[in-house]
């Protein structure tokens, strides 16, 4: 497929380019006045996730109003879960909230997975359609979902958390009912994310939000083969991967070796870390801190050059975290002009 | 002074000893029943924090009933920002809140700070004296203190955050006033962790609960000067030091160039990551996954020798965060007892 502008696309698939692309995790969004009015018009935000003329109307803004080189489908990782049968509400302020969540193993065996679980999500698909006509082959469009334990973190816990111990007290006290919920998790997405590679994605990323919270050895049971079963069976159809586990530098190796096109990267994680871990030939994404879109243009500019420099090439240059609501949208701006402006020293 | 159990001192100075000493953060908490029989009976967190008579029970139940090896004198962090004249409530399931804020220089001008703060904190000086007498030196008792940044972190935010946005733009947006803060914070930490030990507190712990929200650089510039202020001040009147930053593994090194006594370590970072970084002769703390607290007890007993193999000395056995409060108690002794009959192999 021939793009307006491909360079996300190049830089995923290995290819040397002019200058990193640039585009950053929740674009559409908050930041964004225009998504604050449609936001404003609605019941709350499931409303807007669920109608598919306004997700490719907010999904395109940030490629209008920022110029940044790719879309990604505005969605929530929780769909994933209500078509499993565990249907979640978004409380303002306070976030996502489960009215009942998974306690045992009974809980897991009633739920829907696979195929028979993602089909049920015709709004999103119907989303990508609208979306990929109405882009009008300016720039790519990202799929994404949620990783498994991420989404197990949300199931069992029912909300947020800091620690999420709720969570990880199921693994630790039942880890075969644990690793069955992250099992049909795996099939849902692997089902899910290639339907929305049917319905244009270009490429899929995979989000574990809460990786943080495990250790090394937590991580390589639990999280790193059903990574690497998604990846596979994606990469096995040729769509290209993206895997951030945000945290999770404690197990940055086991992630290299997953072999996702692209590793997201978080600001935590220093290039020379990074590098040293990854190789300068895999291609990241990431990884400046959102809070440097607070300060003045000259340091957001001289911090996201300095980024650029060090991470060397292969690098897709985004935050370390989706944007925060109350960022500035001239510092968002400078930020995606630095690096179009990019010129190797 | 000489205690009937002064292994955990030995150990903080460095010495060998026949197996490592434990304590768990938050051990004077809701895993005990006699510690919510206690809280049941009042009309909040803060009656308890503020109670010197009640402060000293709930410090020695944990020694009653655990056989820990230290005691640490109960209290909360936050007693600092309302000495400097910054109130807070703690609202039941939500945490702190404070219904005023640091939002400009003018703000942190207005706070008092030094040991003219720290000398309101009567109440915290009262609970040591009589928690020193009914311990009757059975065990060292550790007194603490919240980080400059974890303190100016709820100060500017207000209440609790996963991001601590607020908090970060103000060091991105004024880092003249956060630098001020930091220091007003410093000066009032030393002049309070200083009254603790004159009022019996053996060894101080610095709590940095927050740093992990942070990257290196940031670290460096606005916590590592602090922390190294406050422990050089301490450690020249020759109080031994603990600092703990939990999250902030990408700046173990710089840590570790303070100097403090003991290096405080959370469950992120392997063994192996933490020797490599801080040798094998400086002395750490921690760092089970408070979850592990959850398993079976074989599984318990499993990680804990391991961890204690893998440190090889030179370690006080922790967690690697506060003991959860729904903790199984029998889990929890599990643990300790572990600990405590580990012989090497």
């Amino acid at each position: 497929m021939a793009y307006e502008n491909d360079i996300f696309l190049r830089t995923v698939k290995g290819e040397k380019t002019e200058r990193p692309p640039v585009w950053l995790m929740r674009q559409a969004g908050r930041i964004l006045p225009q998504y604050r009015a449609i936001r404003a018009s609605l019941s709350g935000f499931i409303e807007l996730v669920t109608t598919p003329d306004l997700v490719a109307e907010v999904t395109i803004q940030p490629i209008d109003e920022l110029g940044v080189d790719a879309a990604i489908i505005f969605s929530d990782i929780l769909v994933i879960p209500e078509a499993m049968g565990l249907p979640y509400e978004m409380v303002e302020k306070k976030g996502p909230n489960f009215p009942n969540t998974i306690q045992s193993e009974a809980d897991i065996d009633k739920l829907d997975f696979g195929s028979m679980a993602a089909e049920k999500l015709d709004y999103v698909f119907n989303g990508l359609d609208i979306t990929k006509k109405e882009l009008n082959d300016r720039v790519p469009l990202i799929g994404f979902s949620g990783a498994p334990f991420t989404l197990f973190c949300y199931m069992v816990e029912g909300s947020g958390s800091k620690t999420f111990s709720k969570a990880k007290k199921l693994m630790y006290q039942n880890p075969v009912a644990a690793h069955k919920l992250m099992s049909k998790l795996t099939e849902t997405i692997i089902a899910y994310t290639k339907l929305k590679v049917k319905h244009g994605a270009d490429v899929i990323q995979i989000f574990d939000s809460w990786a943080g919270v495990l250790d090394e050895q937590m991580y390589r049971s639990f999280c790193i083969p059903y990574l690497k079963q998604i990846n596979d069976a994606l990469q096995a159809d040729g769509i290209p991967t993206i895997v951030f586990s945000k945290g999770a530098w404690f197990s940055l190796s086991d992630i290299a070796s997953i072999g996702s096109d692209v590793i997201g990267i978080d600001w935590n994680m220093g290039t020379d870390f990074v590098r040293e871990t990854v190789g300068q030939n895999r291609v990241v994404q990431g990884n400046m801190d959102p809070c440097v879109l607070y300060a003045d243009h000259k340091e957001i500019e001289r911090t996201a050059t300095k980024m650029i420099d060090a991470f060397g090439g292969n690098h897709i240059v985004n935050l370390g975290h989706g944007v925060y609501p109350d960022t500035p949208l001239d510092g968002v701006k400078a930020f995606v002009n630095t690096v179009k402006n990019y010129k190797k020293s």
